[in-house]
């Protein structure tokens, strides 16, 4: 396996597997790595000749207040998951690699990111559609594979794809879950005991709400209040938001007639965690 | 000479130009082809295998009150224009090809946005830029060529090329103008006799900017004054703005220390023109 700190040592290596005629897959973390990123890679491995991981810890997807100096990093450790996993290439670059003096181009797919995380966390998908775009055109990969944990920044990635007429096929792989159902995060790590434990009741409520949908129900409103009290009922939980929303424009919803996307972003003491599911009719 | 409206079409035939291992340029225009588009033509003739020109009126470079409508179109006049001078490949889309229903991202250069026609222009240059991006992704070209009339849009591609690490080469050619010294534009064919004649007064007021700084002087305010006078010594001329800034930043300046862009735009009756030079210290 490869490591490459610099845009320009893995732009050559990357020039010279386009010489071979290799297909490239690119797996984009921001480190930490779980199972659910080694899922990505051994779908990854599945579909390319080539697997590139990169590793960064994008600032400008971050809020002011938030996480990013204190976000869990360990390149060691993670190095040693990825090579296991199948990764042929990492690509860990410094910030002042990806954002230079004088740095000045964003890139926003409007609407879409204008509700739920985009609504809790301003200039987030901002930041991601940027640093995504610019990973694109620096190891300029055949697919890319992201997780279904973040839906939302699923669909902004295959917006921004689409509009801006990317070559590159994006593939989304299912959340992966803990036995007890929490969704796999690198915050995970920052939960104490009783947190890890009263942050079941995420995946527990999604998993009610899908009942109510077979079994019947179709008023989203129904859904949500469902999804609340559920959550509502541990104590150590704070609702940042539970959303039902269209797939793929995220439009407000009244019934529910097609497959929808259920979202939720719960405070657990300082941890922010999000979950979803596609409430399949 | 091929003529493409479709970004499929355009897309299979890159992809075989790229198994046989030809370089592409690509000139990126709005039709109406005039002797600056075609010396962009023969820059790039001289160094790719395949020329590729786009011609589109682009939308969302245009205010609400501008002249999108009206813009001159002549793909008939511009083909022959194009094959004459060495183009391949012509890219004509419709509009609908390059925005279809749901589009929805953008991408923005800061800053240097925020001055000369991007103060009077607002959204102008995101339109350049998202176009471009667009262009770029689609045509995969090794280079791309620019006049340096539109020099402010030059800085701004070069700037979204290094920020978003875009693979294409950006290279800007000398404004081309006419035997009196108007700067040649698609734009011209919207001026009467008299204000045609009015418009020399553009050039000729650089000229005096870059003969004033060749006999020493130094100070900014002093050489924008003698610019204004001399422009407003004609009465057909209204003027929009006249500045002087640094490159590339495009930062106010006090006093002349290293090579400057005076930059103007100038309206005769309802058509407003541009006109700069690099000054040489």
């Amino acid at each position: 396996m490869r490591l490459c700190k610099t845009i320009n040592e893995i732009g050559a290596l990357i020039k010279s597997l386009r010489i071979e005629n290799k297909t490239v897959g690119l797996v984009p973390t921001m480190g930490y790595l779980h199972e659910g990123h080694l899922t990505l890679v051994r779908e990854a491995r599945q579909c390319c000749d080539v697997v590139v991981m990169s590793i960064f810890v994008n600032p400008t997807q971050f809020g002011p207040k938030e996480d990013f100096g204190s976000y869990p990093r360990d390149l060691q450790r993670d190095s040693e998951l990825a090579e296991e996993a199948g990764v042929d290439i990492i690509f860990a670059p410094e910030v002042e690699e990806m954002y230079p003096r004088g740095f000045r181009t964003s890139v926003d797919v409007e609407e879409i990111t204008d509700v739920l995380c985009g609504a809790a966390r301003p200039g987030h998908f901002r930041g991601v559609a940027t640093v995504v775009t610019k990973l694109f055109n620096i190891v300029q990969p055949d697919m890319a594979f992201f997780g279904q944990k973040d839906y939302q920044q699923v669909l902004v990635i295959k917006g921004l794809v689409r509009d801006l007429n990317i070559n590159v096929k994006i593939i989304d792989v299912p959340i992966a879950r803990e036995l007890d159902g929490l969704a796999l995060s690198s915050r995970n790590v920052y939960l104490s005991k009783s947190e890890r434990e009263a942050a079941k009741v995420l995946s527990r409520s999604l998993a009610k709400a899908q009942e109510q949908v077979a079994n019947g129900v179709r008023d989203i409103e129904k859904i949500r209040e469902l999804v609340l009290s559920e959550i509502e009922s541990e104590p150590l939980a704070r609702i940042d938001y539970v959303e039902i929303r269209s797939i793929p424009d995220l439009k407000d919803l009244k019934v529910l007639e097609d497959r929808a996307l259920l979202a939720l972003a719960v405070k657990f003491g300082n941890t922010r965690l999000i979950d979803n599911k596609v409430l399949e009719v």
